[in-house]
């Protein structure tokens, strides 16, 4: 089974549009066990759409076409395809009445280009988009399976989502495929995979594990075949039980949640409310937490105090403490989250400093170190990270410990 | 002047790596004159690579292609480049002292996988990189030029800047070519161009404009071909001189500045001090300005206030004032940028207060929703603005609506 992708539009080539499409698609049609063998990507030119057409025409079984089908005239994708599949194009009534209902509630005049969409060729099957004005269309030639969709990325995965991929999973019914994803967090991919050696060794030939690393977060994916869902799944379900034994500070959570999802969660299962105090993340820890819909339930609100004179006066840090260990330093951590305590008002507190770079190091102090403190009215931790990275990537590194010690402090209470 | 690029790597074609690399060599290229006819991605796979080399032998006067250079078993790109070039693999040793050094200096044992990168093969000339252990390989077969890249994005983007644009442009010095980006905030694109019709119809016709958006940001790109270059950068400033004259207001920034970069830049200018009350923004802002480096000279800090009681407590915002016109209205946000005003005692302040979203909308006051206020001890102004986006966005663009109107504001003084 495998798939091939045709990604059509000049903005992809001259680097304007960074191509999300195919690695969407290449994912969702892996993940239904197709493999991808070459990712095409064309110019809107008549040309080049016909030749790409031929070209793959019977080395693959699924041929995915994504771009081209706007209502201004660079768009000619629709012509090439009937011209290549050897067919007319006629207006589909169902498709011109979702156009022109679209056009209604949004309370828009409707003109000639819009009418046009609703033009497809006369031998492909439709498939309706209620995201927008152009329908996918699906084509079959020479044992290979066509579907030319929008390029809009919202676009195309609704019609993926629809219509493609369900019919493709029922056409190229082959073995049953059980994805799973683990989120860890807490230690690099290298240290990761000795740790895991044992496990990856000990399993099932029919289980593959997977390592998706991104900025201190790494994703598991164990990938299981079969013949038998509910086996399958029991299956899988033992290996995650393993991997919670092996790894259990290290495992945030499940599926594609993110760290500061796994925070907001259980401070909510909880009932705890936080705040945060932010020197060299420069607010990053807050935006990420209120990103998660729903957390002004337990976000109380943080201060940022890039300058010294914020810390000590708002945040109670004291003068001496400043000029003894510096405003970079575990007692400076400490007293700037007991500050936030007492001041937000909540069951715990988060700080952080440190030095992003890329100026600002000293020997001692080099660019990259950071000291978190979590604090709570018991009592107060605090551990410093080392990185060395850039500014953009530090401060990402800085914010994701920072909310790892906070999550490894509450799951514990 | 036409070129292709050819991807290698399976994690490409099943979407665990976006392609931004093609992008970025997209971009490139066309910015030197050369019209990118084909981008192809393929697996690391002897057959795929060996047949996408020949399929493009003769057809286009440039081929870069990036990955399979690594150290590991699946890296096999270097193996496919001997056997389509009909060469063998030498021990350089220019490439084997830099691999050495590299290691000494970072003070790592080096094993023989490492030893094996100095090995290229003999037909080619080296491309030498001080970013990593795998060098550039440059080949000619058939009236094309072949590059070979590592797949890592700092290394590929140092081999481009240093050897290969460098040789393309003096292989290939067609026209002369200078792009000038002007950055824009403050309407969306179908407005300004409208604004611009007639300045793009009374273009000259060796210079054309084409708009950029992302987020709110329109990027205006104007690119001007001709053969003296001094007359060409006269006649690409005047056209600039000419948008000045336009869109004063909505233009922040040239080439590629952020609004972030832009703000910082003025407040440095200006020797200003600031600080934010962020509410619905929820720390993005502080971010967005701490992420420039250098910021400390003039941010002071901020405080994040979502609960309501921070509101009052900290930056003093009057709970009859939260009580008559709620939390998201005029009143609050000009007490919240005045209460930040004094309580970082700098000379502007920011406050941000708004709905996101998904959750909290009503008939009056809808998800995204966002008042504005700017304080100094002369005046206090708000503002509001309305965007109709997913949560994420909303604070984008509720971010760079506060950041710009801190820009106006400050610009005029």
């Amino acid at each position: 089974m495998t798939a091939e992708i045709i990604s059509i539009g000049d903005e992809i080539l001259i680097g304007q549009t960074i191509n999300t499409n195919a690695a969407w698609m290449g994912a969702e049609l892996s993940r239904i066990g197709f493999e991808i063998s070459r990712v095409t990507t064309i110019p809107d030119k008549r040309e080049s759409i016909l030749m790409a057409l031929s070209e793959v025409t019977g080395r693959v079984e699924v041929v995915l076409i994504t771009g081209g089908l706007g209502p201004t005239s660079d768009d000619i994708t629709k012509y090439a395809l009937c011209e290549f599949f050897n067919t007319t194009l006629v207006t589909n009534q169902e498709v011109l009445g979702m156009i022109e209902l679209m056009f209604q509630r949004r309370n828009l005049p409707m003109n000639e280009s819009n009418r046009k969409q609703a033009e497809v060729p006369e031998s492909c099957r439709v498939l309706y988009n209620a995201t927008g004005t152009a329908p996918g269309m699906w084509f079959e030639k020479g044992g290979t399976i066509f579907v030319s969709m929008p390029g809009v990325p919202l676009e195309m995965r609704y019609i993926m989502k629809e219509h493609v991929l369900p019919e493709l999973r029922k056409r190229f019914r082959s073995s049953i495929i059980i994805h799973k994803n683990i989120m860890t967090y807490g230690t690099f991919e290298a240290r990761l995979s000795e740790i895991l050696e044992e496990f990856e060794s000990q399993l099932p030939s029919n289980i593959k594990l997977a390592y998706l690393p991104s900025t201190g977060i790494i994703k598991l994916r164990l990938t299981g075949r079969g013949n038998n869902r509910r086996e399958l799944a029991n299956q899988i379900k033992d290996q995650v039980n393993k991997l919670y034994n092996i790894i259990p500070e290290l495992i945030y959570g499940e599926d594609e949640e993110t760290l500061e999802q796994a925070v907001s969660r259980i401070l909510k299962q909880k009932c705890y409310t936080i705040a945060v105090a932010e020197s060299c993340t420069g607010g990053m820890i807050s935006h990420l937490i209120t990103s998660v819909p729903g957390s002004s339930a337990f976000f109380k609100g943080s201060v940022v105090a890039y300058d010294n004179s914020i810390k000590t006066d708002l945040l109670g840090v004291k003068k001496e403490t400043l000029n003894k260990y510096g405003a970079v330093s575990k007692e400076t951590a400490i007293e700037m989250a007991q500050g936030a305590l007492r001041l937000f008002n909540c069951d715990f507190s988060l700080a952080t400093t440190g030095i992003a770079g890329p100026d600002g190091g000293t020997p001692e102090k080099p660019v990259g170190i950071v000291w978190i403190a979590v604090a709570s009215k018991e009592k107060t931790e605090s551990a410093s990270f080392h990185f060395i990275h850039d500014r953009e990537t530090n401060i990402w590194h800085f914010s994701f410990s920072a909310l790892n010690m906070l999550r490894l402090r509450i799951i514990k209470t």
